[in-house]
């Protein structure tokens, strides 16, 4: 994997790259959909390929881990080639899943041992584990283990977590460093500061972080809870102390607001279950603002989903007709949501590098922000 | 609309032939996917058209009518652009869904009283109303309104109900010739033979439909629970009577081999929720035979979905995708399935069309049934 800055926006942090893997090349900023168990839920890899245009998708290693489970994924040759997607995927660590969904976790410096919400067999993850995990799953770039902490978080058990961290990642690193790639291509890992929100944990874990001189680094335990200035005050602080030459991911953010602001802070790469949840319950990001489609106004609203969306559903379906779907609790409402939603993110992320590299972003952004923050 | 008949199997009583409508030409014998609510369930209307190839949907007319409602269908100028499909639609009369899923229904002379089952309320169905309601839909091809009998049926209850329906009939037509289209393209009228599996009634009914000159006909009350050899006989018997020149409709049937049978007796017309609805169960039809993908076999199986397949999916996903995809509750399984047995369907009468054509239909026909029979 390697990086490369194309430009810094002169009015703001912002950068548009260029990030290489054996899976081809992704342009930064980027939006990465969540496939947790193998599939963007509901969306077939040519749409997303297609529709959505992602460059890069998220995979989650405690859902496949369980479910279909190593041994399937490594018959496949890889996940790639399991699911059928040819282009970049990244997968998390486990460790954020493990905290919010295993029935039962107990941490301890070796690492988690957990019990699976599908069956309640027990499981133990450790940085080396999550690694070797990692490998047999085959993502482009594979993140470290680590402790998410939750919000709000004691500033003594926040401080002890991170150290944990730390620890945890020079395993992770010595892990990667001591194993090889299974599939033929190679794998990058990326780090992730800690620190909740706290600046001082926040800058001494970003120091610690852009020691390791890692392929990429994270930003993780944001978007936890906290309000949007700690959210943004911490990865504008962060940002600072990471690496110009290195990718910089924001971990699990966020509204599109959130994500324009992000990227004036620095940030390139981003992941966020939020356009395809928030589609399943028929809540729809436009170039206008946010709409409910639930609701009444829309039931004779012939007019098209999105005149502005760049996906073939914006144009062929209207509003009237996903109103009565999602109304009629269709599959085919999930599924058109979700392409509009996703499609929205990627060609948001798509025009904001478009403005940082002719210059404009920051006056585009500021105006952005305003739009898309309201409700219609 | 306008039946042209091209081709009669000189082995068998099978046709190939083409139904004009406003909306495009039907090659038959053609399979009609179900959509009920407006939408085939899972599968985008491009898809349907590009990768299912489906020539001509259905709609239930019960279903349209309660929901999203005459109002909404209406406003947006017919069920075409509701949904946003431009080939041709056939409507049902809405009679089949009131004795199935209405809360309580009522039947006389007059029509039938039944309560909703969304929300409790009272609706009345006539001859005269199906035949408004199915204007205002705005379908291609519309039916008469009947009472299809259950099975087992009593001899007298079954006399009575077809005498019952030959008079709606007649109402039906009435109200066709005192009513016009409502957005510009033609609508064609199919009335049913009913008649339980009583010969002389079927023959009874059959020759008072011949007698009406429709521009098509259709054999309703068969593939309600009778045996094969009563479906086939039953048809055969009918096929015998109804007109050579006007295309002739089986309704809800069926298996593969209940088409391919029906097919030789002389059936152009199919529709049938067996493909999309045993596809939401992991019960795909394939060239090979009938495959339960959530059986254990598959989990590791990473041979393409069908070899022989015609649609996407059946060449970009694995059996083991598929089956995990199931097993994980996913989404993408119904509509990875019901693309893929919805194709084959189509992609069966399309060559069972062709063998037509060429002389070898009966052949084939007594090799496939074999085949299409079995589980794998």
């Amino acid at each position: 994997m390697h990086f490369e800055l194309k430009h810094t926006d002169p009015h703001s942090k912002a950068r548009a790259g260029l990030v290489h893997t054996d899976h081809g090349t992704i342009e930064t900023p980027i939006f990465m959909p969540v496939g947790t168990q193998g599939t963007v839920k509901g969306v077939h890899q040519q749409e997303l390929r297609d529709d959505v245009q992602a460059q890069i998708i998220l995979g989650n290693t405690f859902h496949l881990y369980l479910r279909p489970g190593l041994d399937v994924i490594e018959g496949a040759g890889g996940l790639h080639q399991f699911i059928g997607w040819e282009r970049p995927i990244l997968t998390d660590s486990g460790g954020y899943q493990v905290y919010s969904l295993a029935t039962s976790r107990k941490i301890t410096e070796e690492g988690v041992r957990f019990q699976s919400h599908h069956d309640g067999s027990y499981h133990f993850f450790s940085p080396e584990r999550a690694i070797d995990i990692q490998r047999s799953i085959g993502a482009d770039i594979i993140m470290a283990f680590d402790e998410c902490t939750p919000y709000p978080c004691d500033y003594n058990y926040a401080k002890r977590s991170m150290h944990m961290t730390h620890r945890w990642l020079k395993r992770c690193i010595t892990q990667m460093d001591s194993t090889e790639p299974k599939y033929g291509f190679s794998q990058a890992l990326f780090p992730i500061v800690q620190g909740s929100v706290y600046p001082d944990l926040r800058k001494e874990s970003a120091e610690f972080i852009a020691s390791q001189n890692a392929e990429g680094n994270a930003i993780g335990g944001l978007s936890v809870g906290e309000p949007d200035e700690d959210l943004y005050s911490m990865t504008d602080l962060v940002c600072s102390i990471l690496p110009a030459d290195k990718p910089r991911y924001l971990m699990g953010v966020g509204t599109p607001v959130n994500i324009l602001e992000s990227i004036a802070m620095g940030v390139d790469m981003f992941d966020c279950v939020m356009p395809s949840r928030n589609a399943r319950h028929g809540m729809l990001f436009t170039s206008e603002g946010t709409i409910n489609i639930k609701n009444q106004k829309w039931k004779m609203d012939f007019s098209p989903l999105d005149v502005n969306g760049t996906a073939y559903v914006d144009q062929v379906y209207s509003k009237a007709y996903l109103h009565h779907l999602i109304k009629a609790k269709e599959n085919l409402a999930i599924q058109i949501a979700t392409i509009h939603n996703l499609a929205f993110y990627l060609a948001l992320v798509k025009e904001a590098r478009a403005r940082i590299l002719d210059g404009t972003f920051r006056k585009w952004k500021d105006e952005q922000v305003k739009i898309l923050g309201r409700r219609i």
